[in-house]
C-alpha cells in the first residue's frame, strides 16, 4: 500500500543547503515515488516536502539510510520545528 | 506559475461526508491538477488535502465557487481545526 509523509519544517537560514541535498538521493531509492520541497508562501522559512513511497517498508528503509541519517545530523539544532504526518490516500 | 495547498483538517465524525463530496466537483475545475484526500494513519479524525492548482487565479476561483462555499458552510462549527498553507515547488 502506497504511503504518503508531509513534513513541515521551520529551518534557520543556514540550514537550507541540508534540506536540498536529501533530495536528490533518496528520489533514487527503490520506492520512492515522489519526494518535492516546497517554501511556504506565506511564512519565510517554512519548508513542506510531500513525499509518495510504494509501502510502508520503503519508507521505513529511507529512514535508516546513510542519505537520511546524514540529513538529520545536519539540521540537528538547525530547526525551530519539525513535524512530520504519515498519510494515507483515501479519494 | 503553479501552487500548491495542503489544508489539514481536524473533523468531528459527522462532517466526513462533506469533506468527500468537494473532491470530485474540485477535480473538474479548469486549473485544477491535483487534489487528493488522505487521512493521518496517526491521528484519528484528521484529514489532509494536497492540491495542485494551475496558477494562483486558478485557487482563487476555487475558492468563490459554489461547491467550495457549501463545503465551508457543510463543515462551520464542525471542525476542531483548519490550516491552510499556500506552497511553491523548490525542487
Amino acid at each position: 500500500m502506497e504511503v504518503r509523509v508531509i513534513a513541515t519544517l521551520q529551518a534557520k537560514p543556514d540550514s537550507i543547503d541540508a534540506v536540498h541535498e536529501i533530495i536528490e538521493a533518496s528520489r533514487l531509492e527503490t520506492g520512492n515515488l515522489q519526494y518535492d520541497l516546497h517554501r511556504d508562501m506565506d511564512k519565510s522559512g517554512s519548508f513542506v516536502f510531500f513525499e509518495r513511497w510504494a509501502s510502508s517498508e520503503a519508507l521505513e528503509k529511507h529512514n535508516v539510510t546513510e542519505h537520511f541519517k546524514r540529513f538529520v545530523s545536519q539540521i540537528d539544532g538547525k530547526l525551530e520545528s519539525l513535524e512530520i504526518k504519515k498519510l494515507k490516500k483515501i479519494a
